[in-house]
């Protein structure tokens, strides 16, 4: 979930200089509507990892615009007053009326995480506040409340190269906050229950927004950008008060990194290395399925990636390590009459496999958030509900012990271009390349902005998505059997 | 919650043997229109209290209907097969086709509330459990599913005495099943946990609705009629797939019995009576609101009734027991300019008091269900959704220690048209009685359905309303004082 915000994503001083003005003078005057029309209120929560620029990016806000109209609220320590009182009284007192902005700092979610985070409950307490807190912004947006949810992230690493940076510099050292300190040791926990939140909490109409905290150029613009686009929407929007999906990303991308574009594509194996460490990946996998910690497991085996990656192939060598009666290779086409009559995962659930066995699902649920919205084959609010119905789905197969294992075997438009040549060539392959294939690489930037989005929302703790280098085939094929194997490994670690 | 549905509903056979056999005919066309549209699956769920004609009512649908086009499903014991994937997968493999009924026995809901009535889990993971469901049913209605949840009631006593009557009768005794007798040790918990799960999945999409199970015509005429109402309407909606709020009361009534008919209007007290019962009840109200146990509560009244009702004579007598600086009373009116800019409960969380303190809503929160409802103040959106939020909002501050007591303060017709004539007549009283009341009289039967389902839908074990039977100023200020005391002395109890 927090990958592509982990790319180092940064733009140049000099760019940032060119933009802002006219950012700031936008946001100005959309604050002047939004008082004006004095119809509904703006609610921005602030969250995040400590020294993702949290603090700064609202000092900036209230520099660029009117801090008359904008209400900066932090919830740390209760006071008396609010002690006395039902826990979420503290926040109603600080609700920003209509036509203005409130900025909500150590919200109900900086709350429920830290609680978490310190073992002061359970994961089904934080369920519990999780859904109090949907229930709230739900009732706000019904009321006409305009929410976004801010999730600063820096990686592990970058946090602790600040906090290195930082102590080492005697005029800096100061800055660093006990929290920080706290963090840098919480942050593994801090990152894995944040995660649970925002995938429960993002909902069509209060999304979370997360933005790479490293570079405050960046981080500046793009928070600036996403308040100025859903004010100016929902101003326009006739239909308030109702809850308008923001039709937005889960992160907003300036310059242009993203996570496709960041693998190595060189990567690539010698006919010698790739014999030697299939052969072995295939025995250990043969191994682990035969493991008796696999009785209380299953696992699923996701294949997604350009037409042309080599699914089938890396398919092969992982059913090839194991016995017909242990796996089954589900392959997901179109869906038959049967399946065009049930709910859209009915087709996955119907494989899903018994504890002990395995199943490969060449191509998957994904499709609704891939083919089908790259293709228009189902409307926008299906394929936006989707992310959130295969989280849900996915967590049920990990908590029934299901091991799950998702790939998206990734080539260029030169390599793939090469093999559908080939294709045309080879008798025996010719049946593997249709007209569509080639119609398909006209939508190439769709198909990477679509997978971008999925690898962003869906890829969990729980289920993270493996982006394999598939230009090379044996590289790719070595990478896919070795993460199966690893992910087996560390569920029986688990037990 | 199952107020209304304790009431002893009951339909002649007369009037059953006339109604049944154009129902009958209705249904069985419109489920052919289902099969023939073939748009969308129905979901009928079975819940509710053992011996109140879940098993008949299904009988006797599956008599009227074609049963080629209805699938039951029980859920009770797990199969290998099930056991060994996860939970969910036995309700994915039976969910029903598009253009047929799939009815589910005890389905995810019985699951969740018998392991909660056994104490195999705590209220967190009842939640969890719940969120499950509704995270389901969201997603079948959102991919066109049509969802019947139907509660079968029957009051603890209706239960023993028909156990009883089974039991005495060497002819059916063999009836009842030791779930039967296991449910009359569980009944106060089944039906404690039952209302906490109805209360919370009680959705616009997929509502509940609650049916006396004591009379078999009576049961099945109203189960068969909101079959028919929900079907027709669905086949006629050409927006599906999106969920259609049912706007269907959560008890349908065939008879005349109300909860409001069904009080008994003659309760009155001497003079003598009321003067020794007020003066004790107030003294032990002064009692309670000093005890040390009330540092850790706070209180809350809240008064609705008709006009005329005596509201304002209640209170006085309540306030009249205490210190001034115990208490405040917070008459609710049209709303502020700047309650206006706030969402709609900001009003009343502001007045929310603090531990050890007593705050008197004079009209409440209730307004949007009732006056706002019936004058079209607001949409039926907005009247719709405000029972859930209502139920969360009393639940948190139930959750912090606050009792919460709701009083409905009754008049009949003709006490109101004395009450009214005689303020015309007394000068100081005359500021009390408007053309408006007048008016409002005409709209007598408008508030009377709206009572009924604010009650049903909002009276709950953590803040029942207590109805006042309020012909008798004396005795319903006596009642009043004494459910007060009932009250925080039970809370009191339970530290």
């Amino acid at each position: 979930m927090f990958e592509s915000a982990e790319l180092g994503h940064a733009i140049d001083k000099q760019v940032f200089d060119a933009e802002a003005p006219a950012l700031r003078e936008a946001l100005l005057e959309a604050q002047y509507e939004l008082k004006q029309q004095s119809r509904f209120p703006v609610i921005v929560l602030i969250n995040g990892v400590e020294g993702a620029g949290k603090g700064e990016t609202v000092r900036l806000l209230n520099e660029w615009m009117d801090p008359r109209l904008i209400q900066v609220s932090t919830f740390d320590v209760q006071t008396d007053e609010e002690l006395a009182r039902p826990p979420a009284w503290r926040f109603w007192r600080q609700l920003p009326p209509k036509g203005s902005i409130g900025v909500f700092f150590g919200n109900w979610y900086s709350q429920m995480i830290q609680g978490r985070v310190h073992g002061h409950f359970k994961n089904a307490v934080l369920d519990q506040a999780i859904d109090g807190a949907l229930n709230l912004e739900q009732m706000l947006c019904d009321e006409g409340a305009l929410i976004f949810k801010f999730w600063f992230h820096l990686s592990k690493k970058r946090m602790n190269a600040r906090l290195k940076e930082l102590q080492d510099d005697p005029q800096r050292s100061w800055q660093i906050s006990p929290l920080d300190w706290q963090q840098s040791k919480t942050y593994d926990k801090f990152v894995r229950y944040g995660e649970r939140v925002l995938r429960r909490t993002s909902r069509d109409f209060a999304p979370w927004y997360v933005v790479e905290g490293t570079d405050e150029y960046y981080r500046s613009l793009t928070v600036g950008r996403i308040l100025l686009e859903g004010l100016q929407a929902a101003l326009k929007a006739k239909t308030r008060p109702t809850p308008q999906p923001h039709v937005a990303p889960l992160t907003a991308s300036l310059d242009e990194r993203d996570l496709l574009n960041s693998l190595n594509m060189q990567l690539a194996l010698s006919k010698d290395d790739y014999q030697k460490q299939l052969d072995s990946e295939q025995a250990r996998l043969a191994t682990l399925m035969r493991d008796k910690r696999m009785r209380r497991h299953a696992l699923v085996a996701v294949f997604e990636g350009n037409d042309a990656a080599g699914k089938g192939g890396a398919i092969r060598r992982v059913a090839a390590a194991l016995d017909p009666r242990q796996y089954r290779i589900v392959p997901i086409a179109a869906p038959t009459e049967e399946e065009r009559a049930q709910p859209y995962l009915w087709r996955f659930w119907r494989h899903i496999p018994a504890r002990g066995k395995f199943t490969v699902f060449d191509r998957s649920w994904y499709g609704r958030v891939l083919v089908e919205r790259v293709e228009g084959f189902c409307a926008p609010a299906d394929w936006l509900r989707a992310y959130g119905e295969i989280n849900d789905f996915e967590e049920q197969l990990s908590d029934a012990g299901v091991v799950l294992v998702k790939f998206w075997l990734a080539i260029d438009q030169d390599t793939q271009y090469q093999r559908f040549k080939e294709r045309e060539q080879i008798p025996f392959k010719r049946f593997k390349i249709t007209e569509e294939d080639w119609r398909n690489r006209d939508k190439w930037p769709a198909y990477r902005e679509a997978v971008g989005d999925m690898v962003d929302r869906t890829s969990t703790t729980i289920a993270p998505w493996t982006l394999v280098e598939a230009n090379d085939k044996r590289f790719a094929r070595v990478k896919v059997l070795r993460t199966i194997n690893d992910a087996l490994e560390a569920a029986f670690r688990g037990d």
